[in-house]
């Protein structure tokens, strides 16, 4: 066991706070490459419990898992001309197998949509064959400039859905049913609440129509894209001819939609919920829910014996770890604390003679003693409440930092006061969100669904009427 | 839908039945870079049960996953001269991101025995942190000349797991835990029984001290090596510096093992279990366990009533599927059989009329009718016989088409009428075996467990005295 360093306190530094946490909290290790994650069990096991989770999602809707190759030759890659230019800096390339050059360079996937063409094209012959809708769970390789664990890694993990659909109204609606699928995941399984809204043109996926986001707060108050919807419209399926007869036997081309979901969440539970102690990850997804700790238990037959009786209520409800080591109760909880374990449970010689345990919160750190009769029900409350005060202190800290702001030198500051910051901004292209990006390091992160009011307001940037709201923010 | 086509006889043309078969049964699509597979979600789904209930067996062990990056820089995978020997003509090659080239090459993990010494290395120090054990489900690429879908494929899925260990004498144990583990699941959950034993030197792993592998037959009676595990003593620590401090405070260089099971086991079923319909999938990792097929069930309200009730029944102890279009019984019963689905249930109108449903089983397509109140009891002691059978079958061909040969020229027609041969053979080195091969095709496929006997016999080569008997077969 490596000797726990100090973590740098958040408000100090965050950028350093959340490389201490996360190098702390046996999350990583980093691999040989650049921007390469060895993902130790405590992260790989809440990546584990996401797909558990997003796996029943996906049965309940009738999509079911495939898994398409890494490998994508340049020629396939090539014909669809938005998706490429916008991925080509990013793409690993293979040029040799042993010593011998390949007669033409293979990609290894940024994503699959160029993938998933070939395979719907096999698929579809009829309107009857729609929709076809399918996820996978890869790794995707691109090569970012600059790295950061979880949020940003030359390799990451991911589920890709994609669809294709008979019509546009359908695929249209997909994308958002999507996006909502994922809203509350977010909220229901990692506790963290997000923004829904639009990406603008210029944020959008290369190769997509339109976007859709979902934006979280980290605790900098920088957004962090949590996951998006595309609707593709029929942008691929006429590079790749993926094509239908429908019910009047005249050929069309598919629909279509993709979305995601990466290991950035991870980052994500890292930046919502973490303090200075550590990580603190949210009971649905934690990979140890509940911590048994004992204090010396091989000291005396009898705490052995209790903490064994312990750990056998537990492990079928919970996930349980049992710390049976020598080391000390202090050390043993901080240990606990600092890999994000969002319940535990402490055994020391007085509770075993009251047959009760104490019981600690990770994230308000209150203590309970429970009697050993009561300790699944309470536990389970306890968790539930761990999971409800997650959410209820994330969603407090996004309300309470969200402004509206219709001058652009006042929008210049609640931006450096880390702010989200919603404005009325009629400029559909790019410049003007360049403009604001260069001067306040502020993204059109989306146009919220949720913060389109009635009546027109002055444009941010060009002082014109218009409907169109859009969230600025920081970002990662 | 597609339409079937034909299935080749096994016995016509084996490698066409193969390939019939894995179009047919909705199993994959090629992807776009050869040898490179569209795993469909029949396919996908087995491996998935293959996952949870791995899974399970390695929690039952204490084993936690791990992801380590898929990619190994050129320098890295050099310090093992045997293994980058074994594997350089295999190695994908990046040498390009983007238009510019990498500063060093990188290749594509065809294993990640190199990247676990990383890991290893930053998480032991003292002999208190061993044993360390893990695994990680993932996609591993591999060059071969020849490729066969499942069996030889370019990219594959895998799980390897890595452990280091105090002594000699425990990885060499665990290695062998490891085997039986694999041989017992293999048993249990794929209904294939497969020949314990070591590789000879010529056959083992790059990199390894010693091989230990599974073979199992194919209906054609080639082998198919099932599953490996490989004592690696120190090769691997020494080259990569893991050590660990023992008890007396002095350094020493861990004692490794690493084992694998991968998407080839899809292969093994098809080629153990498989027959002139299509092939059959063992129940417990069928991603469709009962087919639930009914006769036009929306031309009656009755009848639609009838399958939803069935359905509601049959869906929570078991995987289902239920086929509500208006094509013909007939049409759904062969499509369920091509796709290898263990058991289906024909609802007609007169079963319907009586309260009762058709129960079909795949391997023996045996009828019988049962009453809906007996469904679920039936349904899974019919799931059970039929792996039984699968099994059984399966043994009964290995035991009959197994032969002990002395002499060299009933060994060669024994091999040509596609026989696993065990014989008794001293040379340890690799100029028999390659002699063997050149003359017969057969590889020495392990030196069996089982089949060591007391006694010296006539090595079937040099004709001098010896107690090793190897197993050789054809084999893919």
């Amino acid at each position: 066991m490596k000797k726990l360093e100090k973590i740098t306190p958040l408000e100090e530094n965050f950028a350093k706070w959340y490389t201490d946490v996360v190098k702390n909290g046996e999350l990583i290790d980093y691999g040989p490459v650049k921007g390469t994650l060895i993902f130790k069990p405590n992260s790989y096991g809440i990546w584990e419990n996401i797909q558990l989770q997003f796996n029943k999602i996906l049965k309940a809707k009738g999509i079911k898992n495939v898994y398409l190759p890494l490998l994508i030759p340049e020629s396939l890659m090539k014909a669809e001309f938005e998706h490429i230019e916008g991925f080509a800096p990013e793409l690993a390339t293979l040029t040799k197998v042993g010593s011998k050059n390949l007669s033409e360079n293979i990609y290894l996937r940024p994503t699959s949509e160029v993938l998933f063409q070939k395979f719907f094209k096999a698929e579809i012959e009829s309107y009857k064959d729609l929709p076809k809708i399918y996820n996978q769970w890869a790794n995707v390789i691109r090569w970012e400039k600059t790295t950061n664990p979880f949020l940003r890694s030359t390799e990451f993990l991911w589920q890709e859905g994609h669809s294709s659909h008979e019509s546009a109204i359908e695929a249209r609606k997909f994308t958002r049913e999507m996006l909502k699928t994922y809203c509350k995941f977010l909220r229901k399984f990692l506790a963290i609440p997000t923004i829904m809204g639009k990406k603008t043109p210029r944020e959008k996926f290369s190769g997509a129509y339109s976007t859709y986001t979902l934006e979280a707060m980290m605790k900098d108050g920088k957004a962090l894209q949590s996951g998006t919807t595309h609707y593709l419209a029929q942008n691929f399926s006429e590079a790749y001819d993926v094509n239908f007869k429908d019910s009047e036997n005249k050929k069309q081309f598919v629909y279509q939609t993709s979305w995601g979901l990466s290991t950035r969440l991870i980052g994500a539970i890292i930046m919502t919920h973490g303090d200075n102690r550590g990580i603190i990850i949210p009971p649905f997804v934690a990979p140890c829910q509940i911590d048994i700790l004992a204090f010396n238990p091989r000291r005396s037959a009898e705490i052995e014996k209790f903490v064994n009786q312990v750990e056998k209520i537990l492990k079928k409800p919970f996930r349980v770890n049992v710390d049976r080591s020598d080391k000390t109760l202090g050390f043993k909880a901080s240990q606990s604390e600092i890999q994000g374990v969002p319940l535990r449970i402490e055994i020391g010689p007085r509770d075993f003679e009251n047959n009760q345990v104490t019981l600690v919160r990770r994230d308000t750190l209150e203590k309970q003693s429970v009697s050993i009769n009561d300790i699944v029900k309470v536990s389970r409350e306890t968790l539930q409440a761990i999971h409800n005060n997650l959410y209820e202190q994330a969603k407090i800290r996004l309300k309470n930092n969200i402004v509206e702001i219709n001058d652009y030198e006042e929008f210049k500051q609640e931006i450096a006061n880390h702010k989200f910051v919603i404005s009325p901004l009629c400029c559909t292209t790019a410049e003007a969100e360049e403009e604001i990006q260069k001067e306040t390091g502020a993204t059109a992160r989306c146009i919220p669904f949720d913060y389109q009011k009635p009546g027109e307001n002055k444009c941010l940037i060009c002082k014109c009427m218009t409907k169109r709201f859009v969230l600025f923010a920081r970002a990662y």
